[in-house]
């Protein structure tokens, strides 16, 4: 399905210019010295976690899918290619009946990882696999970097709800799968109105100092929001005076007010006494949403604070601190010879200032403890060994081109909850600290 | 025109979704209320420089045009909205006729910026400049970030091209706006085909170490690529052993090997030994490219390195340290009244933790010294005094609703280096300090 026919405003017709000129070009090469058909293992991975992040989590994995899917030169692209002259007529023609027509195996989405983790493995003939390096990456390696700060973030928020609101901090179709991500990570609602459209998230807000500011009086504007969007709306309430604000939206609204948002100042403190005149006011059940430059530091300072649900922009957009991650995708084995019968050899690029890669097809399982919290994870090459079969981590995804295992956000968030939750208590540890289980190579 | 009528990959049917519910929950409250009508002035600003910059970059306003005449609601959107009744019907027949009708002015694309500068002003009804919120800030925080970034490099590479190849570290639409920030801000060419087709930017690249380890021998893949890319090539020398590798790599190509890549090591050092390498063997004019993790200060610090041209990836892409900027956009002045003839009020809100807005619609001009060196961004409210009239900043953009100024991307890169040489030598400076003139408010 290409899903710019249903008119969805933000994919594209096709995904096959997410490629980098190299791989075009490698593709050439290879198809006139007919090694182009070898068939070949590629795998992704990061050798490392973000510095002092202690897991990373796995997003992404279904646009990829559909990366996949609408991976097709049409006559746009070739002409392109042909004009620029990128690649030579036979390449072009091969291109034009492209479809990936290989397997992929990966974690699944919301699956946590460590280094070394093979979180996914895609296999085919050479030239279908090399086209896929650019968009493949490009997705997990944004959508994961969103998603651990999300899932920080989640856990420093305990029971509270968060709402993402990064929108305007970054690209304007990276926020709608940065709130995607941040969804699969633990973030409740968003307020990007794309990524409702898109991906079905509950989308949130009210209003903003603008609004306050055009009317000619706090009151004013108080009232038109509530005339129109009910006694349960969220009112901000520091454009001018908080005290003044609270008192005045409580009279406007009543008691049943919903909520009031507070986007500036010591939060702490201004929540602490906002929280004490709502109740004096008789407003017990009045929320109170604070938004305000928060990471999941902040987050966690204001859980003793009459908080109710956080706004978090910025520090969720940009992944606190840590944009992307540095997933790579290496080709770990292949064909001695275009025969399709022809053995796999592993191969990998010699170890020179940390850039190594361990050769060949791997599986991946998470080792448990007596008390079932996860202590290790294993790598390895070969047959997996019995006590580890029913913890693997790899998952069929596409099976001869085919995509076999779309699934609904909310399964991906819940697996990611039970993911984290079967780490060691250390894992949401807010401070610096290595990765939280150690990767063993079996 | 809307651009995906013309099958191009990245931009999108309509922009309009790319808002915060709250702007449509303002714009249905003061649609009942009676303000929406209200003649507004927004300004884009910056409260300061992301930490030690001394001046900013602004970029993506290209773009700015291009979304502001796609934001269009149609089927497709306001099925949505009504479905997740965001809105109201009156509020969804409004936006059914929106079509911008206001004026925008702005920096133009290229220029530089500095805390306060009024970046871009979006005058007209407070209704339709509302919703321009988040897809302008998007577009300006995104690839003004990357554009600060890239003009650091630049400085920093001297008269050495720049690639840009960082598309697999972000959103794969995030790329191409990178790329094309990229360029404005000094790079020379791109490694992401869509970047080539949708903005026209030069597309380079030749192969990875995937292609080495394809091939039965480092001998076998050099030759299949020279065979087919010709002795102009680049050949990547650090899969196993470089050298070993540079030598292979003249005996297949000749001497007049276009360039070999270099993507590990120290290199520094491995850069010297490979030009001694190849002059030796008669390759004088081989150029030598590297990339690994570069960044502006990795970039300086080959300075005196036989280098010929860099690669820049993971650092472009993610600002180097600043993936966003924080731009906000501010209602300054709204009308007292719906009436058109209505003075203006300037507005702002009240500061806390430094959150404070200068009300007013802004004039903004740079203050030459006496040797025609930049020494102040001076902005101020009202009339222009005369000896700053003719260095005023700010161009028209949308006349009532048409885009006047749209200009090729060259246009826009030439000026970003004229705007940057016209500041104080210490402008590029890559340690840290104070923005390198001061803003005056007028």
């Amino acid at each position: 399905m290409n899903t710019a026919d249903l008119g969805l405003p933000v994919d594209v017709p096709s995904t096959a210019l997410f490629t980098d000129h190299y791989e075009l070009t490698m593709l050439q090469a290879a198809l006139r010295a007919g090694t182009a058909d070898r068939h070949s293992v590629f795998e992704v991975f990061t050798r490392r976690l973000p510095e002092g992040r202690r897991y990373g989590v796995v997003a992404g994995t279904g646009r990829v899918l559909d990366a996949v899917e609408n991976f097709r030169f049409g006559a746009g692209e070739l002409g392109f290619l042909r004009e620029a002259g990128i690649v030579d007529e036979p390449t072009l023609q091969w291109l034009a009946d492209y479809r990936f027509s290989g397997d992929i195996w990966g974690y699944p989405e919301g699956e946590v990882y460590f280094p070394g983790s093979p979180v996914l493995r895609v296999e085919g003939s050479f030239a279908e696999c090399v086209l896929l390096e650019t968009v493949i990456l490009s997705i997990l390696n944004h959508d994961s970097a969103i998603a651990a700060a999300a899932s920080r973030m989640a856990s420093a928020a305990g029971e509270r709800p968060l709402i993402e609101m990064g929108a305007r901090r970054t690209h304007e179709l990276a926020a709608v799968a940065a709130s995607r991500a941040a969804y699969v990570g633990g973030f409740a609602t968003t307020s990007d109105l794309a990524a409702g459209f898109r991906y079905g998230i509950p989308t949130v807000g009210t209003s903003a100092h603008a609004f306050t500011l055009l009317h000619d009086s706090e009151r004013d504007a108080f009232r038109a929001q509530v005339d129109t969007l009910g006694e349960g709306t969220t009112l901000l309430v520091d454009t001018y005076d908080v005290q003044k604000a609270v008192r005045t939206a409580v009279e406007i609204a009543g008691p049943k007010l919903g909520a009031v948002r507070i986007d500036s100042g010591d939060l702490l403190l201004v929540a602490h006494r906002v929280r004490q005149q709502l109740d004096d006011l008789g407003a017990k059940d009045t929320k109170i949403v604070v938004t305000s430059d928060l990471d999941e530091y902040a987050i966690a300072s204001l859980a003793a604070a009459p908080v109710d649900a956080y706004g978090v922009g910025t520090q969720l957009v940009t992944g606190s601190g840590h944009p992307t991650c540095s997933m790579v995708y290496k080709l770990v084995a292949r064909a001695e010879s275009a025969d399709p019968k022809a053995p796999l050899v592993p191969v990998a690029k010699k170890s020179v200032g940390g850039k190594a890669s361990v050769g060949g097809r791997k599986w991946a399982a998470r080792r448990l403890d007596a008390d079932g919290v996860a202590e290790a994870e294993v790598v390895g090459l070969g047959a997996v060994p019995e006590e580890l079969a029913d913890r693997q981590l790899l998952v069929e995804l596409v099976r001869g081109g085919e995509v076999i295992a779309r699934e609904p956000l909310d399964t991906v968030r819940e697996r990611h909850i039970a993911a984290r939750d079967a780490l060691p208590l250390s894992a949401t540890q807010l401070s610096k600290g290595e990765a939280v289980i150690p990767t063993e190579y079996a």
